[in-house]
């Protein structure tokens, strides 16, 4: 099945289709088939080592281990004393394919690569003319249906700030009309102060994350370590529901959770004293604790600010390509009419955010611009990896290989029932998350772990997140499933 | 000669040694000798046809010409009508060493570049073994004296953003001291409001450009256009010396400009309401106009702001790696003691910025941080770069030819006397600009320039500004004089 996403021609490639043999296998024959373990403890001498000469210059603190990469391969990272773990945090849920993946070597050492990175542009003054067709075989490709523009940019929290732009001068347009902008606004503004500066808003929700730019860190409410004594905007915080799991024991309980956050989204429209511009959300409040809410909860959203004029920006950073079962997590939805902007960048390499409508583009050229406006050897990586995971329908393997380890960790845990609690992605592919009643606690599971071979990571106060690439098969999860069971016995005895 | 720059051993090649030859035929043996115009006009139709389709899907407006970068070679830029033509805007600065340029391609094509882009790594948690001699090798071999440590980001706004972010957390340590932080603000920050969030500020000058997010755009002071309807923060702007030019010519005028303009600067930092945390300034306004300040000026305001307990950053995103006759361009003032933090970004493709203070490093680790933290395929890039201007001591010879330039638009402009104006750049490398009476008047000549073979690019209100490569040789400054008198000529007959 073909699905035309695009009257110009762009069609998103099926993303049911399904490559029977083992794909791991197939892109890393010599893949190692369980952990090496070579020092007595991760991180080990060579690390401690290293770690601190790199402390001379740069910031070293929160260094893990100081990566082999050249002797990483597919689901395996290799710290530099020899040591082989499997990944499943992917640099922070950001390697789509495993380590050293042919196709992404093949790209990197293409002409095209080359000529992109001696030869970088600046997109918007003069782009190549490759770019637009490497964003139709690749990102654009990859659009959430019912998306047919991109705005490219570099990391997740400038296509989150991007995306703000957007929506601020779109609403700032509406309320324009075609009247020019005023003497007042155009002096005012050079004195950051009203009416040419804006006092629209952009709401987010309690323990989001969307970045850490002083922009998108006002809308961050994560943790207090990220935002201290940065200033950031007073915007509106909506409630993100606080749900019960496994979701499906709690159906009656958790909607009621999300009827009184869904009001209490719709009274922080009315009564907010200034315009709410659009607001932001994540598919799973990842770095805020792999907090889910249902489809219910989110067509509300939608249909509330659609009918409120307000903005819906859904952010895939962490959660897009591919590892919740749906190529974009927001499409688990089903909403009745797609979101207004969706960002990305993580696993896709590029990042930016998607839209529809036209009229988020702003009249006038020289508004949403920067010197670089992306860069096109992220986005020729990008293609690869979207061509890849649809070549080899990863995006279902990954559904399949999540209900897997879900359903086995469930066994596991009923044995660890006071210690382990709240498991949290049912039917939504590997992305998967665990909690511990302490930060203490969690902390010697990470380390624990780490020992044992599994380079996993935390989120929230006191969760472990699996974010694996999307390669990770059966038997990948099969020693991850025995590494965290032999950590619990261990700790747990 | 070979100045210590670190305790740590890294060593900074001189800067003062020269090539002899021609570095340019040197690289680029086949490079045209003059523009090769093919199209009756540029953009020509192919790049119209061609940008017709990228406005599809992503933003055009901004488009000079679609560009062929495989065919662009050293300083001449081709559009993909074949139009060949002699580039001194570079991508806005960004282009160091030419287009293609044979030690790029073979950094682009070695295998630590591969393994760099297939296995990016989050930095500040898995950083490669090879990162901290990449860094020592390259962007820190090439540190501001004075500056041992450096933090990397992946644009110019973002290294100013981070630059901010160390500047507010470092002045509130000072505050806290040994204190923890209080409960209070530790549940007030996650509400954006005081005392978690902070009230202090950060003070740019008026026409500067620091970037386009929310806090970099609420320091950039450049064009309505950047700012309109975008909120932006309360924070202080300085005025900026509006200098008259030749500066050797108005040497007592400007004196007085200069300390009305430094008594202000120290005005508001005593008088502000709130702390100024850190002010940041460019060497040279260049979006706001390639507006210049003297040594003096500059001095004046390391000064007041060091008694003050005011931050010093550098903005170097446009004036550093060498345009300006020196590695940076604050190297021209002989400060009495470093600047706090200098920012880079564009001509060394990495992105970040440089301090020596270890309290920079905010104490908790993990506060300064985010999934990549730099992107080691441009940390690769910038090392090149680095070791290519200094083997061929290309910040002198761009001195020389700046002379050179500068001196001979001088003697072309005594024929244009009412129509061009305020020449600036003398001895500051090829970081020259010239301004007409009228934007209008500005833009015909930009695009009388293209239809020539001359890119070159705007800036401020009505003026020109030179951004040439660091290989612009003799010859190509011959085409480029030639090129502006005829437009001139046949602008004004």
């Amino acid at each position: 099945m073909i699905r035309t996403a695009y009257k110009s021609g762009i069609t998103r490639a099926s993303l049911s289709k399904r490559y029977l043999g083992n794909v791991s296998k197939l892109y890393y024959p010599e893949e190692v088939t369980g952990p090496v373990l070579v020092s007595e403890n991760v991180p080990g001498p060579k690390t401690i080592e290293l770690n601190k000469k790199l402390g001379e210059h740069f910031d070293n603190r929160a260094t893990y281990f100081v990566t082999d990469y050249k002797n990483s391969l597919g689901n395996y990272i290799s710290d530099c004393d020899g040591n082989k773990l499997l990944d499943v945090y992917a640099q922070i849920s950001s390697i789509a394919l495993g380590y050293n993946n042919p196709a992404l070597i093949k790209t990197a050492q293409s002409e095209d690569m080359v000529n992109a990175l001696v030869n970088r542009p600046a997109l918007a003054c003069f782009p190549s003319k490759e770019y637009g067709q490497i964003l139709e075989e690749g990102i654009l490709a990859a659009a959430p249906p019912g998306m047919t523009k991109v705005w490219t940019a570099l990391s997740g929290s400038c296509a989150n700030e991007t995306a703000y732009k957007a929506a601020l001068m779109y609403q700032a347009s509406i309320k324009r009309g075609d009247n020019d902008f005023t003497a007042e606004e155009l002096s005012s503004v050079m004195d950051n102060a009203l009416p040419g500066t804006s006092d629209m808003v952009i709401m987010s929700f309690d323990k989001g994350f969307h970045g850490r730019l002083f922009g998108s860190l006002s809308t961050t409410r994560s943790k207090a370590i990220h935002k201290l004594d940065i200033p950031a905007f007073d915007w509106p915080k909506a409630p993100f529901p606080e749900l019960k799991y496994p979701l499906s024991e709690f159906e009656a309980e958790n909607r009621k959770e999300e009827e009184r956050c869904l009001a209490e989204f719709e009274r922080i429209i009315d009564q907010w004293p200034t315009q709410i511009a659009a607001f932001i959300v994540e598919p799973v409040q990842s770095e805020g604790g792999d907090n889910h809410a249902s489809a219910f909860f989110f067509k509300g959203l939608r249909e509330i600010s659609k009918a409120k004029g307000v903005l819906m920006i859904v952010d895939e950073v962490q959660t897009g390509v591919g590892a919740s079962g749906k190529f974009w997590a927001h499409e688990h939805w089903n909403l009745p009419t797609p979101p207004d902007m969706v960002t990305f960048s993580k696993k896709f390499q590029a990042a930016g955010f998607y839209f529809a409508n036209p009229d988020l583009q702003p009249k006038q050229p020289f508004r949403q611009f920067n010197t670089w406006c992306g860069d096109p050897s992220k986005a020729l990586l990008a293609k690869t990896i979207y061509q890849e995971v649809t070549h080899y329908g990863l995006v279902g393997r990954t559904a399949e290989i999540g209900d897997y380890v879900y359903g086995n960790l469930q066994s596991i845990f009923t044995k660890f029932p006071t210690q382990v609690k709240n498991l949290r992605g049912e039917k939504f592919g590997t992305f998967i998350a665990f909690e511990f009643n302490t930060a203490n606690e969690r902390n010697a599971f990470l380390v624990a772990a780490r020992n044992k071979g599994l380079n996993i990571g935390g989120c929230g106060d006191q969760s472990v997140r699996m974010r694996p690439t999307l390669v990770f098969e059966r038997e990948h999860a099969d020693v991850f499933l025995q590494i965290v069971e032999d950590t619990l016995k261990q700790l747990y005895p």
